[in-house]
């Protein structure tokens, strides 16, 4: 299976720096792109589309979300962080079955392909459950069984997280690149504040063994980083450091009370910083320190966190507010710059989870791939490409997006999901946990 | 002329709390909205819309703008302020001729009605040159002569202001109330920092001789509010307080640094407060203090600003940054309700342009009306309609846009422009301008 776009604006890198070739060629054999030009090609594609009006973009990535919480969509608004979560997200959470949480997760494939994203970090349940549907709809996750230790003293707690843990072992082992990759296993330790250190030494133990590296919430309230200096008397980073669990190229996701000093480590360990700003800010977390983390040499992605706390899986939304935040939390309009709010919604994203052939439109590398109609009176005129999409563009604007050189979503049709079946299935589930 | 929508989800207010009837009637004659029920009317419309699935909602007010600046999309993005201004938007501006701004303003109008925007505030030029366009294309606007006296000392500069400053009265007479009261006619005075006393004086007189309110721009920017302060001994708003210009109901844009005492001014005097998020963020203004303005009482608007510094006209984005930003700005996850930001956008809105006959679907009311298509999987499913409104909601989900009773955008057709050719002369001038 081969594809040529033909007459298509598209966006490449030249020595790092974002360029546009305008009318141009782009080739796709297999799950990789094989041509990039503004000439045509001599080799016969098996199909041509022409994306004359059309940019082609590299597919998004959600570097931090929770899907199967879609379903909890707008739910609680309006209450404080904890009354949110003990009067409304935790009841729900404890009655969704497996078929729930599947569902849940598939209908938030559909929206997120639909707005350009395909490839994503997931952090839900164990993912065995899950796997078989995400394969299926050919999208690109990194996920993995969550671990947490609610309680050391507690029987349940300890049963769960011995659970958690085989399930991590037995992720790894039958689904590691599976589908050509397209699933990463990697270790999801919930966060310092829901373990502890004979839980986490464990998982060191394990992450090391095999080279799978840590996801986990780092340092998103003020409370939960304090917290954590007056038990260990270091910051998250620095404690998961110690333990060994920035060893093998970490994503810490929110990083909204990092020091100078973590994100020093941070640098030096090579672990990912995961901004979620609609979340952070919805929930009142604060404003994380992303101008710094880039001048710090930090690898900086970008997620939408839970739909629960943003509430969609909208990466344009994401950039465009991640953009717009550091500029006026810095009073500075230059604090980020247009690419690298760009970056991080894409090439950043792909490094950060581990995929670093993919994020960029050149030959040899993977055809994830999102176009965009510009042909819209928000995208008129176009002074300065890159500007609109950073500035102006929407998710809706997305005709079509396309992972290892599979078309999964084009013009409002989905190809690997029945999206009415979804729809149906998912709208029964949530009647159920919301009555 | 009259419209029946019929089986739609209607946002309406009890008590001033938004709630939401369910396949429910709106029943529109002329102008109005003549009935709003869940039981069906007996009256019979000369026409009925069939809405399921769909959400009516009062439609958006952009309560400051700068319409032509569409033409400048992106230009400069990612210069500092200063020379944004002066090496970009500035020369391009100056090109600028009568008809640029006319098909700057009319593309931007299909920008803002394909987003639910039925009514917006402008500042630019003498808007005696754009009332005939906008008139034609149904829109509700406030707009006037934009007064400015760049230089006391320099006899073009006092010209400018004198042609101005006639143009502001002759607009007045010419076009206040025009087209049923679509127009409203007011004084556009650009700035504290790009006028003088002596002008300002006189500004005073006329608005006060007409009951013409003031537009302006108040303490955008730091450096701005504190050259007012070391040349008045006051703020911005305590100057304009005291030279007059705050009796007749004025609308203060950006309002970034304003204090707690010119807050208290603003409340006195029913002064309105437009926020503007994304400009303020994009530039490196700041941060409004919004939740402040509400606790003490002040009508709190919002706006997009001109595209230039933004670079969209989208209200919706506007509404999610300005709920978001308050949140994140006071770590308080309450700091600015759904409601709050919803009425920004809508009732606070048409309050603050002096349109009290409008924002609310009621009987009685204007017919200004947007209509949102729900069934995307970003708005499912709907535990919390409000929050789907204000969290999730994008502009590309406004399936149909009225104002004063008149279809003016409905499924991508314009109704009252003719939007290929606005394009094509649109798409033109912009060339040339952006040699």
């Amino acid at each position: 299976m081969s594809i040529l776009f033909k007459n298509a604006d598209i966006l490449v890198r030249r020595e790092g720096k974002i360029d546009f070739l305008r009318s141009a060629y782009l080739g796709v054999e297999g799950a990789y792109i094989d041509y990039v030009s503004e000439k045509a090609p001599e080799k016969k594609y098996s199909e041509t589309k022409d994306m004359s009006g059309k940019l082609l973009i590299p597919g998004l990535v959600n570097a931090h979300t929770h899907t199967p919480m879609t379903l909890l969509r707008g739910v609680g608004s309006g209450l404080p962080l904890q009354r949110w979560l003990f009067e409304k997200v935790f009841p729900i959470e404890d009655k969704m079955t497996e078929s729930d949480v599947i569902i849940g997760a598939q209908f938030a494939i559909l929206e997120m392909l639909a707005g350009g994203t395909v490839c994503y970090q997931d952090m839900y349940w164990d993912y065995s459950a899950l796997a078989p549907m995400v394969l299926e709809s050919g999208i690109k996750v990194n996920a993995g069984a969550v671990l947490q230790m609610n309680d050391p003293g507690a029987q349940w707690a300890k049963d769960f997280f011995e659970r958690r843990f085989a399930a991590t072992e037995r992720f790894f082992k039958n689904y590691n690149d599976a589908g050509d990759g397209r699933i990463h296993a990697n270790m999801q330790i919930h966060s310092e504040y829901l373990t502890v250190d004979e839980s986490l030494e464990r998982c060191s133990d394990l992450a090391h063994r095999y080279g799978m590296e840590v996801h986990t919430h780092i340092s998103e309230t003020r409370l939960e980083h304090e917290e954590c200096i007056q038990r260990h008397n270091e910051t998250p980073i620095a404690h998961f450091e110690r333990m060994g669990l920035l060893d093998t190229g970490a994503v810490c996701a929110h990083c909204v009370w990092v020091t100078d000093d973590d994100l020093e480590i941070m640098a030096r360990k090579g672990a990912a910083f995961v901004h979620n700003p609609t979340s952070n800010l919805k929930l009142g977390s604060g404003i994380a320190p992303v101008k710094r983390a880039f001048e710090k040499g930090v690898n900086v992605a970008l997620g939408t966190d839970g739909t629960a706390s943003n509430n969609n899986l909208n990466m344009f939304e994401e950039m465009h507010i991640a953009s717009l935040l550091q500029n006026g939390a810095n009073c500075d309009a230059l604090a980020l710059s247009p690419q690298q709010a760009f970056d991080m919604a894409t090439i950043n994203g792909y490094r950060a989870l581990h995929r670093e052939d993919s994020g960029e439109l050149a030959e040899g590398k993977r055809a994830d791939i999102a176009a965009l109609d510009m042909d819209k009176p928000h995208l008129l005129p176009d002074a300065d490409t890159l500007a609109l999409l950073v500035y102006s563009a929407q998710s809706s604007d997305v005709c079509m997006s396309m992972a290892d050189g599979r078309i999964l979503y084009e013009n409002g049709e989905y190809k690997t999901i029945d999206a009415e079946k979804c729809k149906a299935e998912y709208l029964a589930a949530a009647k159920v946990l919301l009555a």
